[in-house]
């Protein structure tokens, strides 16, 4: 009987089992696989999946290094009885393999392996869907810019700057004829236009097995794959399928992508956008996800206009699109106090030229937004939107990046990595005039001395007095957020006053001397 | 016996009479003078005051052409018994003369013969009481700048980088040596400061009569005299007098200054830092306001942190200081919709760069704010804050303007006279994208047509799509309010796209064709 995996796998990486099973009927519906590994320190029971041709395959993500026992069964298989089963050895996790994102103190995020994670996301709605030559382009970008999240979606997407075909689809048939479609007309064939035949009951692997490359890529880069499973930018009719189509869907998607370690489920995208889904049908996904993905992978849920309730047990962290225009990053600390999760800025709008005010703030505004989201102890979101000969925008298409703003990213994710602790906190007892960040641990005390970084967004101050106590001594430097730079400002105590430039988006760094 | 007055002046103008009485005692306590105006339309009391050396004064400000009498009558006068007594004759106002600001269309100003008024203010505290020569210098930079309101104090000023003395104090006496401040321990030094011996009976009348020839000064450049007739930056003990001598204060203020066309009372400057007054004591200012102010000049008082109740009908107008430091004339909608007044940002923060948040905004955000105000059917206020080698603050002392934004009045000014009718108003129908005013007539209608000004703030869109409807045409400019250019860019109808340059501060106007 044709059944293959590996004998050995590392911590936190996918092992799989793949098995030849019955082609009879419709194997998506008809037959089911079921895989339990079983080391010291656990007992996994996850569902497998149909990919194709005859091939069934279990994934199971060992969170434990040691000797694994596994036992495949179910229906699938072609003669009834024998099970499927063996051995395999979990390794030590290489170097780079953290294991997967878990929220951690409170407000933010760490790999399980305790190394902290600091957020600096960006969106490309469908860059796995693209060619391969732009889908390469895309990981080089994000690579350069230090990005180490994107949120992308499985479904295609319909929306203006992007009406064309995507490379493949999520179910066996054919699309709608999108020649009808032109840059005045696209919003007539929204959710399920007529044209489309699909069958819902039968997915195409193809288009599931590119995606995996697209995560197994992302992870080999230390990039976290933030699957957007449902959106409302939809010709197709993916997005107003029926309860049992939905639930056959997720299931599917839980069964082929939950081994991934850089995996989070971002249930939507604007979810306020279905015009067919109800609170209940989130709920029910929601539960189908804490049922089949046996890893507790990171839940979230996003918005156009009024957020989702992110006080449901179910979310992990609050996926959020600002709200308002002139208030975005701002607004983090009360986000914070509100939820008690982790805020992750999925929507902070996007750098570029477009005609949306969603679509076209400056560089400048965009890095001042990441800067108010750290100093507030928020995770922030880039996205990039401006017009070009190529119709490819970074926002939908990924390709290159063609602003100002990712330049600016890895210098602050630099930052974010020198906090001591876990995670930085808005200072409450700051002065009215300044944003200040000091570690999650100290957020409470006064004073705290250890570490403090004042930013100063869009004022332009010539200087700033500093008084913690009389006898402390710290270090300070001033940071040109915008610039890059950071100035030894030499040891201070007691009384003090720093020079600065009377430029914007300026930052102080005071740590205490050691 | 001296009396002394015009025959002739015009209306709108000060018609003053001028009387020599009684020495003895305290004659700005011990004796009265007051005065009855009568016209074919009106007939009006109204009190005097003592100017020193022996001489009291009345004045009267006509609100009307033709032939008046008048009567003095008190016990200033040295021999009791015959009363003083005249006629005059008001001619028609001369050309530039428009009487004072009215509340007009709820919302707006409006001088008293119909003219609307566009108030575009400064904030200078204390530049009256400078030097002659700076004093020239802040008149010609007012009129440079287009400015037509300024804020400005009776009182001196103690504040950082103000600590020196005034020109001249409010009553007889000494103040404290002002030796022992610095930049350090001023705010040691604040409210009655020991060291301070005044008469708070005895005014001194050159300090005021400094200011009435400031007054003028201002009006014969157009230019309203907003009065901060309290303020707390006090070192001197006038932010803490006793409950008798504020009332004399008023009294005598509302006796010198009511006549002048250009005046506004501005009760106070952030009302809620003075220690010793209670909403008692400003509804107190209030009532003598009303009961001595004959002519009914616009009243307000502004705020540091909370809002006075601005509904209270003895309040003309808002003078807001905006409390976010994000967002403030962004608010300019919630707060007409919330006091049914005009609305006037007498302190949107500073363009600058000293030390403090309120004080170092950027000269495009000073702009940028300028137009979300007029454009939501609000009046934004300016102000100066930067460092300089003289330590002369436009905020504190006039002098001259330093900065970019004040450039760019003049320019909002032409648009914001170009409205149709009285006022602009939010057009609360239009994108979420974009901020849109429509004249204030017009502000309930769907769609409104003939004038639109749509502003894009800090968005930097490549084109905007427009559609009223499928016949009327409209006149369409664009609008770049940093580089004060107007390109037209035709006639249009139906449904139309207008090219922009994708950068920020950019507006379009269009205008029913003609």
């Amino acid at each position: 009987m044709g059944t293959s995996y590996n004998k050995n796998v590392e911590r936190w990486d996918v092992f799989e089992v793949s098995c030849e099973g019955r082609k009879d009927g419709n194997p998506f519906t008809d037959h089911d696989i079921t895989g339990n590994f079983k080391g010291q320190n656990e007992n996994v029971t996850v569902d497998g999946f149909y990919d194709g041709d005859g091939v069934y395959k279990v994934r199971f993500m060992p969170s434990f290094e040691g000797e694994y026992e596994f036992t495949i069964s179910g229906s699938f298989k072609q003669d009834q009885g024998e099970e499927v089963s063996g051995r395999f050895t979990v390794t030590p996790a290489s170097e780079d393999n953290h294991g997967p994102v878990r929220v951690a103190n409170t407000y933010h995020f760490a790999y399980e392996d305790g190394t902290p994670y600091y957020s600096v996301g960006t969106t490309c709605y469908v860059w796995d869907l693209q060619s391969d030559e732009r889908i390469d382009q895309t990981l080089e970008s994000l690579t350069e810019a230090g990005f180490n999240k994107i949120r992308f979606c499985v479904f295609p997407k319909h929306y203006d700057y992007n009406l064309g075909e995507p490379r493949s689809y999520p179910y066996e048939g054919t699309p709608m004829d999108s020649s009808v479609l032109t840059k005045d007309n696209f919003l007539q064939y929204t959710g399920a236009a007529s044209g489309n035949d699909w069958d819902f009951t039968r997915f195409n692997t193809e288009h599931f097995r590119h995606i995996e490359k697209c995560i197994l890529a992302l992870r080999d880069r230390g990039i976290e794959a933030d699957l957007i499973v449902m959106h409302p930018y939809d010709r197709w009719g993916f997005s107003c399928m029926t309860e049992k189509q939905d639930d056959l869907y997720w299931k599917y998607v839980l069964a082929r992508f939950s081994a991934y370690r850089n995996i989070w489920w971002s249930l939507a995208n604007e979810y306020d956008l279905f015009l067919h889904k109800t609170i209940k049908d989130w709920e029910r996904y929601a539960s189908i996800i804490c049922e089949k993905d046996a890893y507790s992978h990171l839940r979230s849920i996003h918005n156009c206009r009024p957020f989702y309730d992110h006080t449901r047990p179910w979310i992990t962290h609050c996926s959020i699109q600002r709200q308002d225009l002139y208030k975005s990053a701002e607004l983090v600390n009360e986000w914070r106090q509100r939820y008690k999760k982790p805020v992750v800025l999925d929507e902070i709008a996007y750098e570029g030229n477009i005609q949306h005010g969603w679509g076209n703030i400056s560089p400048e505004e965009m890095v001042r937004r990441f800067w108010e989201a750290v100093c507030r102890g928020g995770y922030p979101g880039h996205g990039e939107t401006y017009m070009s000969g190529d119709d490819v925008l970074w926002w939908s298409h990924g390709g290159r990046l063609k602003g100002e703003s990712w330049k600016r990213f890895k210098f602050l994710h630099k930052i974010m990595c020198e906090t001591p602790g876990i995670g930085l906190a808005p200072y409450e007892k700051c002065g009215w005039d300044e944003v200040c960040a000091v570690p999650e641990e100290t957020a409470q005390m006064t004073p705290v001395r250890d570490y403090y970084l004042f930013y100063y967004s869009f004022m332009r101050p010539s200087f700033r007095e500093f008084y913690f106590d009389d006898n402390t001594e710290v270090d300070v430097e001033v940071i040109d957020t915008w610039n890059m730079t950071i100035e030894d400002r030499g040891t201070h105590k007691g009384r003090f006053k720093i020079e600065l430039p009377g430029r914007e988006y300026m930052a102080v760094r005071i740590r205490k001397h050691r």
